[in-house]
C-alpha cells in the first residue's frame, strides 16, 4: 500500500450513519446529513436509505456531483451570487428538489430575479446567526424582515430558518430560533423548516426543540478534534491517514512522508497535526507539505525509516478534499479505492 | 468571472522567472526551479527556457505528470521507499535523467536493491540538515559516511550533497557544505553537485559559495510570506485568489466565498489567511472551508455584497495544490483557463 493514504474503514462508517440516525429519530428530528465531510455520492446514498430525507452541500459544484450520481433532494446552505452561478443553480433547480440560504436583501434580489422565469420558485431559507459570528441574519427581528422580503419576491418559496449553532449556548441559540419562527409565525409567514446543524451537538439533539431537521457531516468520519471534545472515541474514528517513516535524522525526530497536502495545516485550537494511533504520546509538531516532523521527546516509541503508521487527522473533512482517492476498507477485509467525485468543488 | 478563482498575472510571472535566473547567473549558480509551487508543465518549459539545467520535484507523481511533458531532467528531493515507488522510479530512470536525494541507510539500501539490475545507476544526493530541522545527515561527518555508503552500493552512483538552509544563518550553512565536501573530495568521493533552495534565501545567493545549483519555488509567483519577510513587493505577487463578498452581517463583518478550500490554513507565522489589495488593513481572522471572515474594524473600507476582492494569500504553493484550474491573465489581457496537472500528487 503507497502512502501517504486516506484508508476509511466501512464498519465505523455504517456504525456512525446509524448512531447519527437513531439520535435523531429518538427526539423526532429529521436528518439531512451535510457531504462536505465524505464528497462521496456512494456515502450520500448509504445516509439516505438509513433514514435522511436528503442532503446537504455547501456549493453548488458539490450539488451538480451529488445530483448527477441521483441524490434528488439538496439543500445548499449558502449565498449563491453571480451570474453564472445563478445559471447553475437554475439547471439544478429543474432536476432536483433545490432548497438554498439567503442572509441578505441583494441576494434574495437577485435569486428572484433569476427564478421569476422558472417554471418552479427556488425555495429559500434565512440564514441566523445564532451565536457562531459567520454568516446570518443578526436577529430574530431581521430574520423576520427578510423573510417578509422574500416571501413577497416572485421566484421564490419562503421555506424557513436554518443556522449552524455556536459550539455551546446550544439552549441560546433554541431561545434565537423559537423567537424568529414565533414572529413569522405571527406574521402569517410559512416556517414549515427549521435546519439546526453540527456534529459536536449531537448531544444537544433533545434542546432543539423548534428544529425540523439536522444538518451533521463529520459525524460519519469523525477525528481528533471531536475526540478531543469528548464526543467520540478512537475507535469511532472511520478515517485515518497511513504515512510512512522515511528518515530518522536524531533519536527525537521521525520525518513522515504525510504533510500538509495530506494531513493539511487545520489545528482547530488542538496542539500538534494528527493523532498517531501507534503512539498517542508522540506530537507532530510540524507540516511542509510534504513532510511532517515528529517529536518523540515525550514517547518511549522509537519508529524505524520504513514503518508504517496511521493518524487520526485534526479536521477530516479538509483532508477528503486533499486526496483525489481514497482507499475503503470493506467489512470482510478487501480493500476498494474510490475517486473523491466531489472533492475540490470551490465554486 | 465564477469565484473564488487563482488568477496568475504572466507579466509578472516572466519577471520573476528572469530575475532569478539574472542572481544566480551573477554569482555563477545554476537554477534548478522547484516546480511544487506552480505544478504546471508550461511552466516548467519556460524555466528551462530561461536557462535552468533541469527542475525539482518533491513527490514520484509529480515528477511523471513533469516527464509526461517532456521535461528531462528531474531531482526529486525526498526519500523514496517502499516497493512500488521503487518501481515507479525505476520506470522513471529509463526515460529521463534522474537523481534523488537519500539521507539514511535503509533507504539507500532499498534503492541500490531496486537499481542493481537496470542499466544505469540511480543518481543520489546526500540530504544534509544544515540548520532547517528536518531530514538530512545531522554532521558533516554524517554525510561523509553516508556517501562512502552510496559509493560502493551496486545501482547508484553518488552525485553529491543536498540542503535546504535554514531561513537565517546562511553563512553557518556554507560552513557546514564546504565541510562535508572537503571530507568528500579527501577521500576521494565524487561530488560533482551541491544543490542549495530555497526562496527567502536569494538574497544571499552569493553567500553559498560551495553551490553549484540553487532549487527555488515561490520565486516564480511569490506570496503574501515573502512579501512580509522583505523579499519582494506586492506587485511581484503573481497568483492572487479573486473571492466574492457574500454576506455583510453587521458593519464591521464581512464573509467571503474564499476560505480553507481556497486561501489554507497555512499561516507561516503571519497574522490573518492573507492580505486583502483593496483593503491591506482589513484583517482575515478566520477561515472555515467555504468562508472567510474579515473583520473590519481597522479599516475603513466597506465592501458590499457582490463585490469581488483579490487576495495575496500567505503561502502560495499549498493554494496551487487546492484548485484543479486557474486562471491565467496573459499580457494582452486575454485569460485562460489551465488545469494544474501536477496538483494533488502526494506520492
Amino acid at each position: 500500500m503507497e502512502t501517504p493514504r486516506l484508508v476509511v474503514d466501512m464498519d465505523v462508517v455504517d456504525r456512525n450513519i446509524a448512531r447519527f440516525q437513531a439520535l435523531a429519530e429518538k427526539v423526532g428530528v429529521k436528518t439531512r446529513p451535510h457531504i462536505k465531510t465524505h464528497k462521496l455520492p456512494f456515502l450520500a446514498h448509504r445516509q439516505i436509505a438509513a433514514g435522511a430525507i436528503g442532503i446537504t452541500c455547501q456549493k453548488i459544484g458539490e450539488a451538480e456531483v451529488m445530483a448527477d450520481a441521483g441524490l434528488d433532494d439538496i439543500l445548499i446552505t449558502y449565498n449563491i451570487l453571480g451570474q453564472e452561478k445563478l445559471d447553475r443553480l437554475a439547471a439544478l433547480a429543474r432536476r432536483i428538489r433545490l432548497s438554498v440560504t439567503c442572509d441578505n436583501a441583494p441576494v434574495a434580489q437577485a435569486l428572484s430575479e433569476r427564478f421569476s422565469g422558472e417554471d418552479k420558485p427556488l425555495r429559500v431559507l434565512i440564514e441566523c446567526d445564532t451565536g457562531a459570528g459567520r454568516c446570518g441574519v443578526q436577529s430574530p427581528v431581521e430574520a423576520h424582515d427578510l423573510a417578509r422580503t422574500i416571501a413577497h419576491l416572485p421566484g421564490l418559496t419562503l421555506e424557513g430558518l436554518m443556522t449552524y449553532p455556536p459550539m455551546a449556548a446550544s439552549a441560546d441559540a433554541e431561545i434565537w430560533l423559537a423567537q424568529a419562527r414565533r414572529l413569522l409565525t405571527e406574521s402569517g409567514l410559512s416556517c414549515p423548516v427549521v435546519s439546526n446543524g453540527g456534529t459536536p451537538n449531537l448531544g444537544d439533539l433533545g434542546l432543539f426543540k423548534t428544529a425540523t431537521e439536522h444538518r451533521a457531516g463529520t459525524y460519519i468520519y469523525n477525528d481528533r478534534s471531536l475526540v478531543t471534545g469528548g464526543h467520540c472515541t478512537v475507535a469511532d474514528c472511520a478515517a485515518v491517514v497511513h504515512a510512512t517513516v522515511i528518515s530518522r535524522p536524531t533519536d527525537r525526530r521521525a520525518i513522515i512522508d504525510a504533510g500538509s497536502k495530506a494531513l493539511s495545516s487545520d489545528l482547530l485550537g488542538l496542539k500538534g497535526f494528527g493523532l498517531i494511533r501507534e503512539a498517542p504520546d508522540a506530537d507532530i509538531v510540524g507540516l511542509s507539505e510534504e513532510h511532517g516532523t515528529i517529536d518523540l521527546t515525550n514517547t518511549s516509541w522509537r519508529p524505524r525509516v520504513g514503518d508504517i503508521i496511521t493518524i487520526i487527522p485534526n479536521h477530516v473533512c479538509v483532508v477528503s478534499n486533499l486526496f483525489d482517492a481514497i482507499t475503503l476498507r470493506h467489512p470482510d477485509g478487501r480493500l476498494e479505492e474510490v475517486r473523491v467525485s466531489a472533492r475540490g468543488k470551490v465554486a
